[in-house]
C-alpha cells in the first residue's frame, strides 16, 4: 500500500487512550493519493512528556492528540494557535522545525460547517452535552456570532461553566425549550453506545427547528440525524466533523490540501475495516 | 512495498549522525519478506535526550545507534548487555516494555565470524585502527581467547589505551610486523575516502598472514581483500559484518531470525539505490 520508507520520510503520529485506525487510514490513503512522501501511525503512551520529547527529538512532523491528551498535552507545547487557545484544547500538534504549536481542527471544521451550510448566526441554538467537543461547538459558534444559546447538560459543574463562559443559558432537561437548531455533543445515538437508539431531541423540538447537528460520527445517520432528514431539515453530520478536522490536519502536516472528493474516498477507506 | 500500516505496526527506528538508507531498507525488507507487521525508518536528532525519551514514550520497539550517539545514548538507557558493557559502545537499543537495554550487535558479529571462519584463537593479530569499530573488535578478541595482538593506529591517546586495554602491544607504524591475523578497520580501501585505493596493510605482510579481516563494507572487496583472496587467504569482509549485526539487531527486535539467503537478498536490497 506504502511507497519505500526512506529516512526522508515524513513522519506523522496521533496519541489516544485507545488509539484506533481510523485517522491513520485516512492519512495515508492521502498521503499515497497524493504522492507525498509520509508515513502516519497511531500510539498510546504511558508517558505523555516523553512522547511529545520524543516528537522534538526525532523531529515527527505531526500528531493527532486526541482523549484523554487534549488538555494534558498542553504544557508541553511552545505555542498555541487561536483555534486550541480559544477552547484549551489541542487535538494537533505540528512540529515547526522543533517548535510545536497547538491546534483544534475540531474547532476550525465546526466554524467551516456553520458557514458552508449556511446557518446564520441570528439563530438560537440548544447545544446538548459540556464536554471537550462540546467545549471546541460552544467556542465555534461564540466566535461565529452565534448569541442566543442554551447549554443542555447534566452535568452542574461543566454544564454551568461552559454556559457561563459563553454567556449561555444552562438547563438539565430539555423541558418545553426550543431553537431553531438543535446540537447533540453527547454519545446519545453513536453505535456502541448504551443510548445508540435514543434521540438526543425529541421529535417535536426537532419539528420546530431549522438544523440539526449531530456531532456523533458513528453511524453517519444517527437517530436524530435520521429524524431530521425526514423532516426535511437542514442537516450537519458527525461524519463532516471528522472528515473536515482530519483535513485541517492534513493541511496542517503537509501543506497540501485534498479535495473534497480525496477527503470522502480517504474517510470511505478509513472506516472500511 | 510496505503493506498497511496500522495502529499495531511495531516501529523500529536508527538514529545517526548523518542517517543512511541501508538499515531502512534492509530491515524493511525482511519486514516485508516474513510478514511481520514492522516498519523502520531512520532519523537524525538535536536532542539525544528528547529522541530517546520518544522510545519510551512512544513504544518504540528498537532503535540502531550510530555515529556519534553510540557512546552518548548510555546514560538515557535502563541496562547494557554484555556486549555493550564490554565495549561502553550501544548500537541498537531494545524496549521491553519500556526498559531499555543497550546491545552491541557490531560486537558480536564479530563474535560469531571468528568462529564461523575458524580462526582460532592461537593466532597472533595485527589490529588496525583505535575508533569504535575497533573497540568492539578488541574486544571480541579478547573474549574469544586471542592473546598475542598488537594495536596499529597513529593515534596516541586512543590507539595506546585499546592496546593496554586489552593487553595489546600497540605500535604507529607497521614497520616489519607480521602476524597470522591481519585486521583493517580504518577507513584504508573504503569507497569515498582519500585512501580508497590504498592498501591498510602492505603486499609482503599480507603474503606472510593466514586470514585477513577488513572491516570496510564499501566496495564488498576492497584493495585488502583483493590481494588476500589473490594469495588464497582466509578472508572475512566488512560486508559480512554488516549483514550479520544487521541480522542479529533484527532478531532483537522481531524475536525472528532471518535465514542466510534471506539475510543475502536485504543487503543486496539495501545497498541497490
Amino acid at each position: 500500500m506504502t511507497r519505500e520508507i526512506t529516512k526522508d520520510t515524513g513522519l506523522c503520529i496521533s496519541l489516544a487512550g485507545r488509539p484506533s485506525n481510523i485517522g491513520t487510514r485516512f492519512h495515508n490513503y492521502l498521503y499515497a493519493e497524493l504522492s507525498l512522501d509520509f508515513i502516519c501511525k497511531a500510539f498510546t503512551t504511558r508517558d505523555l512528556g516523553a512522547a511529545i520529547a520524543g516528537l522534538r527529538g526525532l523531529g515527527i512532523r505531526g500528531c493527532g492528540v486526541s482523549m484523554p491528551y487534549k488538555e494534558a498535552c498542553m504544557p508541553y507545547l511552545d505555542e498555541l494557535d487561536a483555534s486550541a487557545r480559544a477552547l484549551a484544547s489541542v487535538n494537533t500538534i505540528v512540529n515547526h522545525e522543533g517548535h510545536l504549536c497547538g491546534y483544534n481542527t475540531d474547532y476550525i471544521a465546526v466554524r467551516q460547517l456553520l458557514e458552508t451550510h449556511g446557518l446564520s448566526a441570528e439563530l438560537g441554538f440548544i447545544l446538548r452535552g459540556s464536554g471537550g467537543m462540546a467545549k471546541a461547538v460552544a467556542g465555534a459558534l461564540a466566535d461565529a456570532g452565534f448569541r442566543t444559546g442554551t447549554i443542555l447538560a447534566r452535568n452542574v459543574t461543566t454544564g454551568a461553566e461552559l454556559a457561563k463562559r459563553y454567556g449561555c443559558r444552562w438547563c438539565q432537561e430539555l423541558g418545553d425549550a426550543r431553537a431553531d437548531l438543535l446540537i447533540n455533543v453527547t454519545p446519545i445515538g453513536m453505535a456502541g453506545s448504551p443510548d445508540s437508539n435514543a434521540l438526543a431531541f425529541e421529535p417535536d423540538a426537532v419539528r420546530q427547528a431549522k438544523a440539526v447537528f449531530d456531532v456523533v460520527a458513528m453511524p453517519p445517520e444517527t437517530p436524530l440525524i435520521r429524524v431530521a432528514r425526514a423532516e426535511g431539515k437542514t442537516v450537519v453530520t458527525g461524519d463532516e466533523v471528522i472528515a473536515l478536522q482530519a483535513a485541517e490536519q492534513f493541511a496542517l502536516y503537509t501543506g497540501v490540501r485534498p479535495s473534497e472528493a480525496q477527503i470522502r474516498r480517504a474517510s470511505e477507506h478509513a472506516r472500511a475495516v
